[in-house]
This record gives C-alpha cells, structure tokens and sequence, in this order.
C-alpha cells in the first residue's frame, strides 16, 4: 500500500472495477494520488475493517466506495472512518440498480455517505477532487479548468451543430 | 447476557423495538430462549463486531436483524456469522420500507440473508422457531399446533361470518 | 424420488430451471442430500398438494421454491408444511422481478417465506445449508470452510490488483 | 352454504371485509345470488381447496378474491376452478398495494385473473355482472339501467357547477 | 366484418399485433368466433367509437383491447359498451409496461376493466373463453381438456427431469 | 355554456374540483376567459364527446383537464381536438397519483397531451396563459409581472430570514 | 443565430440529437420556423443564461427543451423566459427515464413545463404546433390534415388486416 | 450577509426550514461558520445566479442545498460553484421525495451533487463539517467526539434494555 495518499478507492468484486476506473482516471488527470483496493465487507470482513482503520490511522481525506445490490460498503465504512465518505451506486442486472441507490444513501442520521449517480464513479472522482481542493489552490485550478473546459466542449459542439445541421451531425455521430 | 440462547433478536436503534418485540413474543410462546440487543453497525460499530463473534462463539443457532432505511445490519451479521439470519425490513418514513427490503433482500451471491416482509417481525420469529424445529421434534410440535389454531381461527371467523352476515360481523369490528 | 433427503427444490416451470440449479450445485458441494422437481400450484395443483404433503411426511427439513411473476409456489408450500420455505424471486421479462419479489416477500403474518435477492438460488442452497448446519457440525463445517474460500478469493483478487494495476487488471478479465 | 349461487366472494382475511363488501352490495341490487366466505389458503389451506372444488362442483359461474400483499388467493383458485376469477388487491399498509396488485395480476401463461383496480371491489361486483349479463337478459338490462344512471349522475353534477359555480358547489361538499 | 361474433379483438396498433394473436389463436383453439380490429380512440376515434357502438348493438359477448403506454383503449371502450372487457397491457419501450398496466387496471369506480398480465394475450383470450363457458357447456368442457393439458405437460416435464436429471435437461433445452 | 371563451377546464369527478379551481382561480387573476365543466368520458361519455366536438367547433383554445387513475379525460380529448390539451394528474388514493401520471403523460406518438405535476392544476392555469400569452399582448405582460410577483416574494422571505434568523422564522410559520 | 423563429428546440448534450431531431422534423413539417442548440445548464451555465435572456428579447414562441437524468435544462428555462416551455424527459440508461420524468413534470407551483413522454421528441413538436396554431390559421389547418392523416393511416391497416388475416400482416411486418 | 463563513445553507421555500435547519444546527455545534439563505432557480434564477457566484467570489468551501419535487437548486449551484455541494431531497407531497432523490443524484457526468437521505439535513451538516475537517484539525477531532457519543449513547440504550427488558422500555417510549 501506499504511504501517503489522499483518497481511497474501494470496491466490493472485481466486477465493479470497469466502472471504478473513471474515478481513478480523473484524480489521474487532476494529480492527486490515490489508492485502489478491492474489498468486501461481506466476503472479507476482516480484512475490510482492519483496512477501513488503516485508513483512519494513515489520515486518508477521503474514501470512494463502490457497490451494487444490497451495497453496504460505503456506509460501513462511513461508520468506521471520520472522513467524508463517497458512495457510487452500480448498476445491478435485475433493480436496474435502484437497488444499489438506495442501501446506499437512505442512510440514517449520523452516518453520512456523499451519493453519487447509479454507475456515477467520475462524478466520484471529481466529488472527491472537489473536497480536496477546498484546501488546496492546485486543485482548485485544476477543477476550474476542467469546468471551463466543459465549457467550451459543449459551446464547440453547438457550434458544429449551428454550422453543419443536425443531419449531418448525426451523421458524424454514426 | 444469556449464557445459552438459540436466537438472538439484534436491531439498531430502539425505535425498532415495538415492531421487533413481536419476534420475541413469539418466541417466548414457542419456548425458545433468546437474548435481544440494539446494536448498530453505523453507530457503534466495534461492539457490534464483537458481539457478532461472540455470537459465533457461542454457537447462537439463528439471528434475526431488524433494521430500516440503508439497512446494512441483517447483512453485516450474516457475513460474520455462519448461522442463518434473517433479515426483517422496517418500514421507513419517506419510502415505505422499500429501502429496507432492498438493501436486506439484495445481498450478493455467497452471503444470504433470509429476509421476510416489511415489518414482519413476528414472521421472523416463526422463521426461526421452524429453522429450531428442524431438529427439535418439541418445537417442531408446537409450530403444528400454532399452524393448526391460526386455521381453526380462520374457520371460526368464517362460521361467524355464515351466521351473522356481513353487516353483523363489520359493525361487531368497529 | 429418492427416500431420505434433506432439501427439496422445486419450481413452477422448467424455464427457471438454468437459475435453480445454482442452489443444487450447491448443496453438492456441501454432500446434503436432496430432490429437485418441477411442478405448478397453477398449473397442477393437485399433484402440487400432494407433494407438499409428501414433503411434511417425510420429514423434509428444508424447502427452496422459486418462482416468477405472480409467485405463489413458494408461499403456498409455506401454508402447507411445517419447515422452512426458501423463496427465489426469478427474474421477469417485464417487470425485472419486482413482481417475482413482492409476491414472495409480502406473506401475511403466520406465514413466512424467507426471501433471498432476485435470481438468488445459490443463495438460496446456502441459506439451505445453513439452516442444516444448525444440527449438523459437519456440514457446518463445510460452510465456515466456504466463508473462508470467498474471503482468500477477495483477497486474491485485491493482491492481484495491487501488483498488476488496474488497467492490466480489465486486460485480464476480457 | 346456500345451494345455488352465481356469484362467490371469497377474501383472505376479515380485514378485508369492509373493502369486499361493496361487491356484494353491487350483486345485491343487481339481484344476483352470490355467497361470501373468509377463506385464506395460507392459513387454512386444506379447507380452501375443499371450498374451491365445491365451487366447481355446484358449477358456481363466477368468483371474486381479494387479498392483500403476498395476494395468492384469486390465483391459487383460478388454477383449481375453470370458471372466471375476478381478482381484488387490497392496499397493503407498507407498499400501497403495488404488492397485492403485482401477485393478482401477473399470473403465468395459462391461468388468468381478471384483476380490477387496487381495493375496486365495487368494480368486481359490477364485472361479474357483466360476466352474468352475457347469458342473462334480464341482467343485462340492469347493467345497462346502471350505466344510464352514472351517465345521467355525472350530468347533473355538472348542472349544478354550471348554475352554482365553482366556489359554491365547494361548500356544499363540505 | 363478420356478422355474429362472440369475442372481439381490438388493438390500437398494428405493432401490438405479434402480442395480440395468441388471444386470437386460443379462441381459435376453443372454436370461438371472433373478429380482430385496429383501432385508435387517439387516432381515430369517430371509427372507434362507432365500433364500440356496433359491438354493442350486434351484442359481442366478450371484448379483449390490448394497448400500451397511456392505454385508453381498454377503458373507453368500458365506458360504452356493457359487456365484459378485458385488458391487456402491451409493454412498453420506457416503462415496461407499468405505465400501460396502471393505465388499464386502475379504472375508476363503476367502469371496470378485466386486466391480466403485461403482454399476457393469451391470458386474455383464455379468460375470454371462460366467461363464454359459463353459458356455453361445450366450451366450459374444452377448457376442462386445456386445463387437463396444462397438468400433464408440467407432469411429464419433472418426469423427464427425474429421469434424466438437470444437467441433461438444460442440454435439450438448448 | 359562455359563448366565447379562451379556455375550457374539465375534470371527470367532482372530487377533483377542489384541485381544479386553482387554474381557474389563475385565469380570473390573468383576465382570461374560461369555463368549467365535469364529464367523465367513462361515465358519460357520449355526453364528452358532444363537448369535445363543440370546443373544436367554438375554437376554444386550449384545454386543461384533470383526472385520476386510470386518467383519460386528457388523451381522449387530445384525440378529438386539434388545440394543446393540459393534463393534469390528480393525486390518487392508492398509488399516490403515478397512475394519474403515467396514463397522462405516457400519450403514444401523434397526441400529446401537456402534463404538468400531480395535482399541478395551478401550473395547468398558468401554462394555459402562456399559451395564450403567445399572441396576447395583454397577457404576456400579465405573466410578466406574475413571475416578477414570484421573485419578490422570495427575496422577501429571504430578507426576513437575514432579519430575524431561523428560530425566529419558523415560530412564525407555526 | 436565424432572426426570427417561432420556436427554439435545446438539449442538454449532442447524445439527446437523435430522439430531439424528431421535433425539428415535425416542425419542417408543418412550416414552422424554428432553430436548434446544444446547452447545458450544468455544463456552460453561462451561455444557457444568455441565450435564454436572448430568446426572452427575440420573443420566441415556444421552447421545446430535452435532457435525460437529472433533467433541470426544461425547468431552468421556464423560470427564465415567459413563453410555454415543453419538457421531453429522455431515457436514461440506468432508470429508463423515471428520473428524467420525475425531474422534469414536478415542478413547483409558478413554474410550469409541459412534459410529454419519455423520448416523445415528435409530440414535442406537434405540441409546439398546436400552440403556434391558437393564432395562426394555416398552422392550424396543417395540424388538422395531420390529424386526418393519422386516422386514415389506422383505417387503412384495420383495412388490410381485414384483407388478408393477422397471419398474413404479421408476416408483412417482418 | 456574513463576511466570511465556511459553508452556504440554501433553499428553495421556507416550506424547507423545518427540515433544513437541521444542517444548521450541527454546523453550530461544530463551530463552524455558515449562512442560510431562501432562493429559489425557478422564483429568483437572476438573484440565485448572482448569489453562486458571490459564493465562487468569496471562496466559501462547502454548499448544502435543499429542495423537492423536480429539484434543480443543488444541480443548478454545483455546475456555477467549483466547491462540493450537498444536496438533501425534500420530501414531497405526492411522490414521497422518490422525484427529489432522482433530480438530485441523477446528476450528468462532470458535475455531481453530494446526495444525503430524503429530509437528511442533518446528515448534510454532519457531511459539510467531515469536509471541512479534511483541513481543519478542530473539527477533526469534535467530528471524532461526536461519532464517539452517538457510540455511546447506542450502548446506552442496550444496557438499559438487558436492565429491564422491552416491556419496561417500550413503556418508557410512550
């Protein structure tokens, strides 16, 4: 594990990690480390709590946990962890993950976890970034940048859009 | 606590308990010893691990979790602990339990939790009494009998029904 | 059908048969005995009774019965025998299960069905093996044996992880 | 048990009488024999299925269930008796009746429930009139007088908004 | 159109038609006269309602109208003619069909509509037939034979996978 | 009936008046001329179709209607009229009023109909005007000074907020 | 920017082109000037704002305004511009568009948008014509010809279907 | 409005007062400097986009945002406001807060929200100040003080339950 980072990414099965990957990309791009583990509190509890003290014990600033169905992950760790915790519900095969959305942010009173869209982990990314940017003018720019780039992103698009028309936009799109 | 219990009736705030004392009456009327705690997995998190083992310890032969909301408690146990649990999902304000139903009912593959109606916590009870009966001819007895008075009751409503009418019987209710 | 089993499974339909084998593999795995037969409160009820009948006994300990849609089979072998009934939601084309769930979860109070997650019939052979384990130390061994496999298969995959990263990681998993 | 009724109302519990009632006051003002019976085929299984032969035995037209929640009643009858099953769910506390609803109207291929609206009893006495009415003039006319006095009930209410107003029809209905 | 028909089939468009047949093919199967229409009361509602009209003055016994979405069909053509109608909720692209299911079942009072499962067709034209057989001995006995047909099929199926097993089973399923 | 006005506001019960009023309260305050009228295309529908032929023939503009459950009034006007139809989803008993909004808003491709929230008939009111409002100069600047109405009292509440503080505040909301 | 045109057609993001496309179509359709723009409130709130002032000061007529998810680009715009804004709620991948749906007809009291279905791009359009058409005499006659086009196109397949049987029609459709 | 505060309390209405207040007491007790404001992006978008970027402006480092129904004041300040905004979906009337959760969480790629519990301010507040404490050691330690007391106060409740049992104490409830 690595000494010093400032968010931790967890995840319950390997089956999530396609979709945790955004997260971990975009703090990738916004230069701030970050470690990735793949835990369970159902399959390795242990493992998973001794893990969750780590955390506390190394001041990690914060956690993105990913799960799906029943996803008591985040939640669990929010209970261990006095950091902000971010949730990223995946989307399951039968509850089209309403499921997932639910057992992870209907949380009771005390034990808050930061939601995020169903499959939302680069929104989890840049959630996290956020947080760390409220204490570090790098990171603040970084976000700003981004955000203006965004920006401009959907101004080029409607641009093409006005200059080409739709049918041949769509046609581009093909 | 109880030295030797078969079931234990865990939830994780006493705002479940007038909905959980149902399980434990019924147990009571089964003859069944049972220990009941509030414990939560959000709040108190330590001691919720450690009685989970000592659960496992003790041999404790069927849990029963109640919990609302992001209900992690049912499946939390169920991953520490090898006996059945069974999950019982309490009615939440804002969405009618079925947060609690779908954070207990979903749990991943490998980690069952047996879960029952929202807020049937009586039918929790009846579970467990059935999952004792299936090696205890004692219990397994009773639960005949219990079955056989709940269809002799039907039957007496029914009789009741025939010979008073609709009207009778709806102003007897009142 | 074989004389001495523990574990009956049923379902209403041989289309739910790819997803209930899950909980038969598992009970082999685990050497407890047991048979498996399709049959239809709806669409033959009498033989249906008569089984149910046959299951109480002969003593069956433990029943699993999964269903779709309008789900009755397993709340109206609950009615019928004294053991526990493990009810599987199967999956529908229309409504994903929901309906599959809450005409099996919802049972009225005296009537329990315990519930595992949609399309959960492995879990439901464990929730069976568990239930057996409570009078049966070598089956119970069987599963602390199981919960300590899913642990090192988590922990396997998250080493992994650490050593390959998680690009390397989805490379692998194509 | 009167000898020869064309209608039967069946209900799982007596709770659901104050909603089942109004079924029986359509067939009564349509002058159609029925007979009502609080039967659940969870709790008294054996005499349910008893009841339901006899039905088919004394060629009983039509049938009317409701139940609540796990809602297995008009299903479980419509596979034992050839004849039209008319089914009611009735709101549940927990779930709003989506529950009832989705265990009376999803039945399988094969064994049809003729459901109304979620506590529609009324709608039920009035269907299976209309299900009597197909070989019966007399009934028939009925259905048809009872049409033309909805129709002409509508009329004079709006009668009345358009000669009194909106603001004191509203007090009136105080 | 023919001239006396006891079943009329309408739907609102030619897409719902591949659902739709199989209530077409049971009447069939039973030697129910029928007739099936594409009607629209949104597209072409002077049509519709002029068939809604002659189906009731040429007495049509049974009216099944399959539609999706916001599905008028079914309870419009409730609210003109007295016979008996059935609903089949088609499913929907965005919904699945709970819109087309609740816009069919929830009908206000004194307007029923018989609703059956989503894309249930087939249970249309078998509940169809059902309520002609309540004046109608012949077809009253062939629906006894379809019954009958129903309980052997499912028998000789669990037959075949006593004999073979399951893993066979799934193969010839393939 | 008025002979010249700009909207008509139907409703299919007299229950749901005491929601409806509040559009025509909204049209009086923008000096817009409406009348009010209770039909059921259920009940009545002969009666509904003649009105619905007579707005076409006056050119009335719009239409706002409001229904519950299995809500038709708004698309089977929609069907008959060629101006922009208003639907308004009343809140039903059972399911909330998400009947009322999918059998609304979920009109198939050719017969829109404009929904607004579940008992939104204010917003139904204030749509209408700005229909209106699109060749009405009068009305437009109504609107206008309606929404600039809006934004003051907002500003107002938040100046009192700054004032006096949350406490103070919410003594005097009670 | 085309001068003057009756209606704006916006989307939050070049993925909602193709459903949003079916609006511009209708429009061409029926000669109604009109131009397209991809904006997000989220993404470019900056330019969102401007264009919505400017489509304020150019007095369009109508906005019609898709986004999917989250959807707040149709409400944003209604509170800025006094014309009728209609809301087309897309499919998302995770929700199948309930979440759009929800986000976009819930509106608070004082801000209406007109919401159609989920994807009904086309009864945007033919929504935004029947508006045009209050005060627009040839716009009017357009919509009523579609309208007869429409009845028409379901009489000629009634037509056909009565031709040829449903064997043969479906066969056609392949 | 205050110089220099830590996080921003907004709200759509005053109607959310009773529930948002929650945040602000948490904040209080924590120390932490915050300022409460009523705007709403639909009533006063000028005043409200004017206030997000006084926000930007003034460098405040956590945003709560609360509303209901189609809720856009938190997806609407976080696309303004590079810092984490939390959102707490209101319940609402008619859907039970299910439509805030989705308007809140169902947020785009590129601009996320912080979503708590339906009526979860407190839960916002304790969030906002586990944030802040990422840079803040004071904090650190009162967020590590207060999971401590709700730990204890659990484990005050159980020993209170073993003392004298849940009769005693569900007396105590009342």
């Amino acid at each position: 594990m690595k000494e010093n980072v400032d968010v931790a990414i967890i995840m319950g099965s390997d089956s999530d990690l396609s979709i945790m990957k955004d997260a971990a990309k975009f703090l990738e791009d916004m230069g701030i480390s970050y470690e990735m583990t793949i835990l369970s509190v159902h399959r390795c509890p242990d493992a998973a709590f001794d893990y969750a003290k780590s955390l506390k014990d190394r001041k990690v600033k914060v956690i993105i946990a990913g799960a799906g169905g029943a996803a008591h992950l985040p939640g669990v760790f929010a209970a261990q962890v006095p950091c902000p915790v971010i949730g990223v519900p995946i989307m399951s095969k039968t509850l089209n993950g309403v499921d997932s959305l639910y057992s992870i942010v209907q949380m009771p009173s005390g034990i808050p976890v930061a939601t995020v869209a169903i499959n939302g982990a680069k929104n989890a990314g840049i959630l996290a970034a956020t947080i760390i940017s409220t204490a570090n003018e790098e990171v603040y720019k970084k976000i700003c940048d981004y955000k203006a780039s965004m920006n401009t992103a959907v101004l080029d698009k409607n641009e093409k859009l006005q200059k080409i028309g739709y049918e041949a936009y769509l046609n581009d799109m093909k």
